[in-house]
């Protein structure tokens, strides 16, 4: 069968043709029908990982066929049983442990979570990773609710449009933020009250002064931007931090975080019962995930650059039988 | 009867001679035995401070004397309904509301919580502003609980000393920082299982290996330091920031805290909810406030200097009756 591996340094993603791999213990071999990309595939492959293992097979997101009938897998490796945090031995599905990026994969069916009915095989691999991280943060941390005003920055990855998606399903008044005007547009025509361009001179207090200011901002950039971006909260707001793709946080005023009494939260990924409550979810309020592109498992590279450049609105996908 | 009242930038405080004031509303005019100097009339002397009104009777801090029973002053003006957050209209006794470095002030009786028993007049001075600061972000805001390790930084000020007196009351393991070896040998005397000079090379290195790391840290420098001090935190730890005396923080790990799911909480005073909390913990916990020292209310200026230049461990007294 077919899989994207990371090999080296050198050679840090390539397909293969590999035998199908043996279940373990209480483990089943399922099919892989469709694959999604995340952020976390492009940084193994730069080496900006921990613990990179020559050989694994590279992938979070699937969704998987198993007796005729279709799952999503849940990305998550040993949670662990706290619901506050992340255990020690927890790692996500694709690095070290072999993911979904190959034609068959082997997982413990208690990582399958039926598919809601109303989506297609691509729509659903665009889940996993994504919407636990996205539900984990909004309403498992931030605690959104439908008299909320939020912000997502960075509008256009596929977090951030779940984010924006789950948000608007309860009601909320969603803003954005983003570096390209044509994806606050398409923010917009899915339901965005508005958005900023978050490089134009004084964008936060535009952004603060079009909107009233929010009650909960989501963010995945940090960077010297942050504190601009925290600068539009209101008294009392939470603050969901989910990444940190422009580096460490500067000039960051701590008579605004207590004057205001806001509440910062970090969030990654997301517990296994985040992952259940997710998926319902989506079921329960027909959540239809944005496909950005569908590419063949062989065409990883194109599929890469693609999301390494920032250029796709939604989720980049995988073919991954031909 | 003497007062000590803001004047102007270049005579930010004084002492004067003035008629008693008139109770308005429903107000009644109480003696005022003792009174509590803090950061706040420091600043406010100094112009760091919005809104200053000349001729405001300075000092939010006091133990009053009505009916011949003792009372702990409120410090709260106009908290309001929302306890996440105080409303627009709040603000604290002693600017420009007239405060409590007078012989007498007048406020209505809803601001009087009665005096545990067990404090002296002096002690009971103490505790308000800085009492009401440390019991609302240890425990309405970071939820400390017995079970919780803690690190308090800046050991020797009003409200930190609280907060170590606190977290030990309920049996909770401290840890303090400071840049002053007695400071940090005065908190262990006082049951700190150990604490750090945030001066040394290293020190939060240092600081993680010997405690094990933090559940709970509570800060109010800010600055370049923070972001070393919360390297010390345990995942899911509960960071409460109540000021910001070292200015910006900078450097701060957006993956340092998503990945540990840390939980940061700004937080200021208290609402008038905490205050009752507070006092009642005080009374139950049989706490002793730490008073540095007692000047009279007319050597003011040395009182200033001493905290200005950070001098004093525990509460700076003023004996507001010759």
């Amino acid at each position: 069968m077919r899989a994207i591996q990371y090999q080296s340094a050198e050679v840090p993603a390539k397909v293969v043709n590999i035998d199908h791999p043996t279940p373990g213990d209480g483990e089943v071999l399922v099919d892989i029908k469709n694959s999604g990309l995340n952020h976390r595939d492009i940084f193994i492959t730069k080496g900006l990982y921990p613990n990179l293992r020559p050989g694994s097979t590279l992938g979070s997101d699937g969704v998987a066929v198993w007796k005729e009938r279709h799952f999503l897998v849940n990305p998550n490796v040993s949670w662990g049983p706290n619901q506050q945090f992340q255990g020690e031995n927890y790692s996500i599905l694709g690095m070290p442990k072999d993911g979904t990026f190959a034609e068959k994969m082997v997982l413990h069916p208690d990582r399958l979570a039926e598919k809601p009915a109303h989506l297609t095989l691509p729509q659903a691999a665009a889940i996993p990773l994504a919407g636990l991280t996205a539900y984990r943060v909004l309403f498992s941390r931030c605690q959104l609710a439908p008299e909320d005003r939020l912000c997502v920055s960075g509008i256009g990855g596929g977090v951030a449009i779940f984010v924006m998606q789950f948000a608007l399903a309860i009601g909320a008044e969603v803003w954005v933020t983003s570096s390209s005007q044509e994806k606050i547009d398409q923010a917009k025509d899915m339901g965005a009250a508005g958005g900023c361009l978050y490089t134009d001179d004084s964008w936060h207090k535009i952004l603060k002064k079009k909107s009233g200011g929010f009650d909960v901002i989501i963010d995945s950039a940090g960077g010297t931007g942050f504190s601009q971006l925290i600068s539009t909260a209101n008294s009392g707001a939470r603050v969901g931090i989910y990444g940190g793709s422009l580096g460490k946080i500067q000039d960051l005023s701590p008579q605004l975080i207590f004057w205001k009494q806001l509440n910062i939260f970090g969030s990654t990924m997301g517990s296994d019962r985040d992952f259940e409550a997710m998926v319902r979810f989506v079921d329960q309020h027909k959540i239809i995930p944005v496909v950005d592109s569908v590419y063949d498992l062989s065409d990883f590279q194109n599929a890469f650059d693609r999301m390494d450049k920032g250029q796709q609105f939604g989720k980049i996908i995988f073919d991954n039988l031909k």
